[in-house]
């Protein structure tokens, strides 16, 4: 199986285009009118053009490495046939009515995966609203709109094709982008394995994050997270009983999350329990130096929201360690009167010196992570020159929560993303990514350095 | 005690106020220059204005209901006896080194104490960084863009000044405004008690927020939030040992984090674990009927997000009961082939006839509170027609959690906002802000409700 004729095709087939607003063939067409290539819409009641394209009766009468099935259900294995006979690579099928619909469904499911498997047809689906890869400008989703998410370095690998694209618009609403986007829907014959495995060679995902409702082989799934280099991070759906409306959804027991939760956290992949955790936590790892250790420095400008940060990176398993006497001293020496100056180091309110603090701080060797919270004030704005490389310099993750009204922060904080920080707008995102980070770390310490010993000060 | 002279002063001093920029008595003057009634800025080597208020030597030369201390700590009680003989009501004490600095802290705390005690002041903080009450355009802050702020009918009451403003500023950039915000600090002679009581007379008050650090005496603040008839929701910090940090800041205890959540919960006052649900469980309580039971229905346009909600539902305790056959028929009436009509009601996609089935499922008498999640389409939008006043007309809550790109679902979610309907950007905010108005019902059930009996359909 190579997935290079979803994320990589030259052309692309639309089978069931439609000139009709609305129609699935329609809004699918609209989304790849721009692609950098051949894009046939295939209908053989289609006359004329759409789109600028001229109609083809049959995907055997084109070249198409790629083809987006706007087709029913019933028909699907048929369609799937003929996509293989014509040499496509891949198909995306949208239809629901398969696997996730009963025993009709299910004998329906496996006429189309023995159609592909006779062609080596890639099935990305059924029942999935499909996948965008935002650099190569490939959005083979029928959802409108997407074709505005932008490109980055984190991939999001959603068991559901709706929380795919919830994800994916959340990012685009904060400014991030993706370098992939992908709802697996059924996963008839490709799946999270072959995905994770595809996108960890991909040059351009340095993180990918994971939606998983349930999967028959749930020991696969780990392993193949455990065996790969980008870091992987989970949102494994279904701590309370969601079994038979999952089941319906993609045809997919949930099984056992406590299970799921142990067997990811023994191989570093942190876990986390909302979308937004796992955009954080995907955003945190794909933009930070490898996390090495479990010890969190946090330096707040404000000590509500760091007591709040302090307490949630607690409860998450993180260590806050002393920081050093060295560290103390020169916290002391920049900032006379400071009002905390272990760790937590609370400087009471921005300051000019808020950034040398922060630098101080993330080289203290007993500090493996360093979060930083500050409410964005006018005047002052953030100690950007200051953090522009400091992670690299440090070889350390340095993370900046903030706050403060859209109007101020607005450019202050998209220059800080720009310098390689990556910031949230919570006290609690914040804590969120770090903790996720400190998971990461938990189990893939480099060797030599997995216990820090006593005091946390030996490495 | 009254709190009038903080929430409705005639006239307001800023001692300690300078022309210098940067300077805490500039920054506090800039906040209130706007205020509808006179400033004076106070202080004995002020010369000429400060915009546009000629400088007076001292306090007692004018007549202030409230004034601002911006002045150094170990001069602060002398300030308070100088303002009790002035006449003032009510002072913001802004400087830290307080109760939360030891004993000589301590000391210099019991004497400002003395000293307002002897005139009927009543003293904010000291150790805050203030207060706002947007809808009379009284900013008592000194943090910059604070006038931002906008009017709404949810008050913060935050022990720590930064949650208060982070929290405000939060409501700010999406859209959102306060009846009232209130940073406490070291609550020298007025704390939650006396904030919550005033707040509750507040015409302008729907829901009050609490962020709590600790309190000494606990019993007072949880009867106090029993017995007020606004509904209150409180983010108590402190499951995980804070302690050191925590008493640094404002002088108190984090206490038991069981014990607290135990007796909110027995009393019917939701608790929640970040600044992010403490905001929007309290939009939801204020602009919704009061919930009467913990039945929740859920109608979603995609099932991934439906899945993740029901599991987040379910995992803070609330119930999803079937939905009568009236209802199932209706719904499979209306929109024939439909995916799922038992609850969760799963559409599969939007449609024009979302709404309708939102409306259908908001009439069975086996739901209390209605959660929709739709992912923003171009074209077809919200049903906001069809929920505008549903909620009073059912009198239930129905909150809307939704996605989509910010440039396409702004002014259609804007909208929705405007017709009463409190919408939330991601799945978890709606799930968290639905449990909210679970655990509020949950002990606030109308006699002879209490019980809906097997299989939830008796009431």
């Amino acid at each position: 199986v190579t997935l290079s004729d979803i994320f990589h095709p030259e052309s692309i087939a639309v089978v069931g285009a439609s000139r009709e607003e609305g129609k699935l063939g329609y809004a699918a067409m609209a989304n790849v009118r721009d692609f950098d290539g051949p894009v046939y819409p295939v209908n053989p009641s289609g006359e004329g053009e759409l789109f600028g394209q001229e109609f083809v009766a049959s995907v055997a009468d084109v070249d198409a490495d790629l083809a987006l099935l706007c087709v029913p259900a019933h028909v699907v294995p048929d369609v799937v046939e003929e996509c293989g006979q014509a040499g496509v690579g891949a198909a995306v099928v949208y239809a629901g009515g398969f696997a996730e619909a009963g025993d009709d469904g299910e004998e329906l499911q496996a006429r189309a995966v023995a159609a592909a498997a006779d062609h080596d047809v890639v099935l990305l689906g059924p029942n999935t609203s499909g996948f965008a890869r935002p650099a190569e400008g490939l959005f083979g989703s029928f959802v409108p709109g997407v074709t505005e998410i932008e490109a980055g370095n984190v991939a999001v690998l959603a068991q559901s094709g709706g929380i795919a694209h919830a994800v994916a618009f959340h990012a685009q609403r904060e400014g991030r982008g993706l370098s992939a986007m992908v709802g697996l829907g059924n996963r008839a014959n490709t799946g999270f394995e072959e995905f994770v495995e595809y996108l960890d060679d991909d040059p351009e995902t340095e993180a990918i994050v994971l939606h998983v409702e349930g999967v028959d082989d749930a020991r696969s799934l780990v392993q193949t997270c455990r065996a790969v280099e980008t870091p992987v991070v989970t949102f494994k759906v279904g701590r309370a009983d969601v079994g038979g409306f999952a089941e319906s959804h993609t045809g997919a027991l949930t099984g056992d999350h406590k299970l799921y939760t142990a067997a990811f956290h023994q191989y570093g992949v942190p876990t986390v329990d909302s979308t937004t955790q796992l955009l954080d936590a995907g955003y945190a790892l794909a933009n930070s130096p490898e996390p090495t250790g479990t010890n969190v420095a946090l330096v707040t400008a404000q000590a509500g929201p760091g007591i709040a940060i302090t307490d949630r990176l607690k409860q998450a398993g993180a260590t806050l360690p002393e920081l050093s006497e060295a560290t103390q001293d020169a916290i002391a020496d920049r900032l006379p009167g400071i009002t905390y100056t272990d760790n937590p180091v609370d400087t009471a309110r921005p300051s000019p010196a808020f950034g040398d603090i922060v630098e101080i701080v993330a080289r203290d060797e007993n500090v493996d992570v360093v979060l930083v919270y500050e409410l964005h004030e006018e005047g002052l704005g953030y100690p950007t020159e200051t953090l522009d490389g400091l992670d690299e310099a440090v070889d350390k993750p340095i993370l900046f929560a903030t706050g403060g009204l859209e109007s101020l922060l607005e450019a202050d904080r998209a220059a800080l993303e720009s310098a390689g920080v990556p910031t949230y707008d919570t006290p609690e995102r914040g804590a969120d990514a770090a903790a996720a980070l400190v998971q990461y770390a938990e189990h893939n310490e480099p060797s030599g350095s997995a216990s820090s010993g006593p005091g946390g000060a030996s490495r």
